[in-house]
């Protein structure tokens, strides 16, 4: 559970020194329709942080499996992004994470059980462990993203090289 | 091209990030028989200052595509890590890249011409806009690598939501 937090409050860092810099076209490329850019992905961490992840398991200790959790709206960010700069996005998403992870700490703390269950929307039933495992493990699958989109706006320009990165074959 | 020098500029900071509070069992994680853990993929990415992109550059400055560039060792790297602390690696890696950086500027600043070709061992003809860009598409590969080697190993611990998280299936 501490090798978690430690990642868990270590995402902020991470997004903010792979996106600070981007330029304009890189920050809102994306992979097709209904895939997200990096502005995306940020705006959709920060949901998270608003929507999902500690509201969850308040939830879950709150009515255990008896009451399913609210959906979370994967697309909620794009109307709460819009137009918003991308330092004003990294900040809010660093202060939401801190104050989360303090929430996460209080009820740890307070000796909440981990096998505390909930039911999931469209999963069934799930624990507390594996939300917060989900929640580190989420970060990790997004930061991926962001790096492999960045990656294959320059597909073009490695030549034969391509053969050697199998990050631009989308692995 | 400013764009690419970005990016290679933040990457120590991002391999960092990381890096830096994994705890022992994930920083020696891997993907089976012949992958990289994190603490490989850092010694391989100094391999690659020491051996591979500038002194390539030079190289095909020097010789243009008349001379083969000399073949880059994948696994040099294990012997020269081996035993060496992670802060170690991480400081290395961050001033030989700046020391690159630094040799590449030069290299613009002399005229160089991006489509100076040399010749690839494997790979055949190859451009020196080629080789930069591959440098930089080459850390974005290793960083997808670190953060998809990490997120395996908690695979068990997320359940059912293991669905929703391509990087756990790999991708």
């Amino acid at each position: 559970m501490e090798d978690l937090i430690t990642m868990l409050e270590r995402t902020p860092a991470t997004i903010r020194t792979l996106m600070e810099d981007l330029p304009a076209d890189l920050l809102h490329a994306d992979e097709g329709e209904g895939t997200f850019s990096p502005f995306d992905v940020l705006g959709h961490l920060i949901q998270g942080e608003l929507d999902d992840w500690v509201p969850r398991a308040q939830w879950m200790l709150e009515h255990g499996p008896a009451v399913t959790l609210p959906p979370f709206d994967r697309f909620a960010h794009v109307e709460r992004s819009r137009g918003r700069g991308l330092d004003d996005l990294l900040t809010e998403f660093e202060e939401l994470r801190a104050a989360g992870l303090t929430t996460l700490r209080e009820i740890l703390a307070a000796g909440a059980d981990l096998e505390t269950r909930g039911r999931h929307p469209e999963l069934g039933e799930v624990t507390l462990a594996q939300l917060i495992a989900t929640w580190a493990m989420h970060d990790l699958n997004h930061i991926a993203q962001i790096v492999r989109v960045v990656a294959h706006q320059f597909e073009p320009d490695v030549g034969p090289w391509r053969e050697y990165l199998p990050i631009l074959r989308g692995r």
